[in-house]
């Protein structure tokens, strides 16, 4: 949610000379994604997402999301295409940074959901993943089983400043976890950060999914896992479970998921907690100098984790 | 430059149901304006910018900003409207904040001026002016000399630690604009803070004047004052003679100066470079927590300063 690189007039002229899209008529800052700086762009032909890659974005993964995007975009998917300029180049240099500018989608989005507004992000999850089973690049999933054990040991000397016991309590669940994940479930490229914030919306109607950065290789139900934490939780962190089931319907009516999946369900939720649970607490107790978002309760998906350990039956409709 | 105030889906539908504007497609928070937070809003049939005003906007000033801009905009200056409700309220209450939305103006602010630019804005202020004259409200400016003298004297303890000698520096240039202010020019409502981000261009053509939130009443030739100082030096703070005769050439041409105020245009710019070092140095000093833009550099003004005491003829065309 920021803008830390500065583009001037020049350099953005540079810039959008090297496309067939015309001048700039509105060029703005927008506070939007948290590691990257964004601006809202239009040119004297169409609206625009400019994207310019801060430190954290990998650069070499930058291809990896940038082909996925367009990959998505060819099948309909609603999702921001990554403009190639006169060169069919997309990963371009600005200000000193990687750059893109992609298409840009209208809609906004919903921060109170209902079961229609999560039926809509199940069903169009399962489309994403159908659309993606033939792209065929792969990147690991960086915070996946192997390193949230990483990051607890990293974290553990602070982690009781946080809460006490919280050391511990982290460490077992990765250890139950360790012993229950599944290994051979259907796998593919996932989006796996698809919050309330990453899908727009025009009335109740989906119109959008954006931020494609965290997006890897991993099973297909562990993003639905993400998006069941993610959508089906309100402000006082209770489970909604009308709006689970609503999800979970949506997206088995695109992408039917087998026994083996609806059987892990519950652990992948508990994984998708700890993953948010253990980056939110990095972001706690390293704060970023100059970051514009102040980091968010750690404990909040702590909560869910705990929810989804003493509920292992609640995905169980028929 | 900030978003500071959270304005969520009910929150939103709820404000704009006051209006007959129909419902948001788009709402994205931007990064403009340094005390308020400001939205980007497209709703089914209009572009605007929503506002809200945090503690650093003097609430009981507001409707005095709204009037002027809505008293500009119905005199064709291209400014931005307050847009009024269903029961021709302007000044709205939103998520806890005084709000209000206005017109949204296409635009990008420059970097890199030209004389071109610089007579554009000459002359829009000059019009502005003179749309301004039957303008009747009354607001103090409280941050002129008598003003420059407080907070002169309530950063002395610290002005040495910015630089050595600073102090005595600021004190004789307060000693002497106190001795050499003008008190008779022709004065009115002013804009106060017309640098190049205040004001939007498509191309070379000038087409939005924005942030009123420093207007006040007081010489015509200050505000002009203001704008030499913002748009004629570059980024080494050299003066820039062709630009500078171009803006005043071009404010003239739509407002002719009288000789008084050309007499006095260089202490008045003077006057200008002293405000923005003090404020400068208020924000140099006192950092504000959470702030997202970094405080700049106050000794930018006290070049531009320390310029006009060393060339008193500068403004002599003819």
């Amino acid at each position: 949610m920021a803008v830390y690189t500065k583009v001037d007039d020049h350099m953005l002229a540079d810039f959008l000379g090297r496309y067939d899209h015309g001048q700039a008529n509105i060029f703005k800052g927008i506070a939007e994604g948290v590691s990257n700086s964004n601006y809202y762009l239009e040119t004297t032909t169409d609206r625009f997402i400019l994207t310019l890659y801060e430190q954290r974005a990998e650069a070499e993964d930058l291809p990896y999301f940038l082909d996925l995007m367009e990959h998505l975009a060819q099948k309909n998917i609603p999702c921001p295409l990554p403009v190639r300029d006169r060169n069919e180049i997309a990963l371009q240099e600005l200000a000193g940074r990687n750059a893109c500018m992609i298409t840009f989608l209208k809609g906004v989005s919903l921060d109170h959901l209902s079961p229609v507004h999560c039926a809509e992000a199940g069903k169009a999850l399962a489309e994403m993943h159908l659309a993606l089973k033939d792209f065929d690049q792969v990147r690991r999933n960086d915070l996946s089983l192997t390193d949230w054990d990483t990051i607890t040991n990293d974290l553990s000397p602070r982690l009781d400043e946080v809460q006490r016991g919280l050391c511990d309590t982290l460490k077992q669940e990765v250890t139950d976890l360790t012993s229950h994940w599944p290994t051979n479930l259907p796998s593919g490229t996932i989006h796996a950060d698809l919050f309330p914030d990453n899908v727009l919306f025009t009335g109740d109607k989906l119109t959008g999914l954006i931020d494609f950065y965290f997006a890897c290789t991993d099973f297909f139900a562990y993003d639905l896992a993400i998006c069941i934490n993610a959508w089906c939780f309100d402000d006082k962190q209770n489970f909604m479970a009308d709006e689970a089931k609503a999800m979970i319907m949506a997206y088995d009516a695109v992408r039917p998921l087998s026994d083996d999946e609806k059987e892990a369900l519950p652990y992948l939720c508990r994984g998708a907690a700890l993953r948010f649970t253990l980056t939110r607490l990095q972001d706690w107790l390293n704060p970023v100098e100059d970051a514009i978002v102040s980091p968010k309760d750690p404990l909040n998906f702590l909560r869910r984790l705990q929810f989804f350990q003493n509920n292992r039956n609640i995905f169980i409709y028929d």
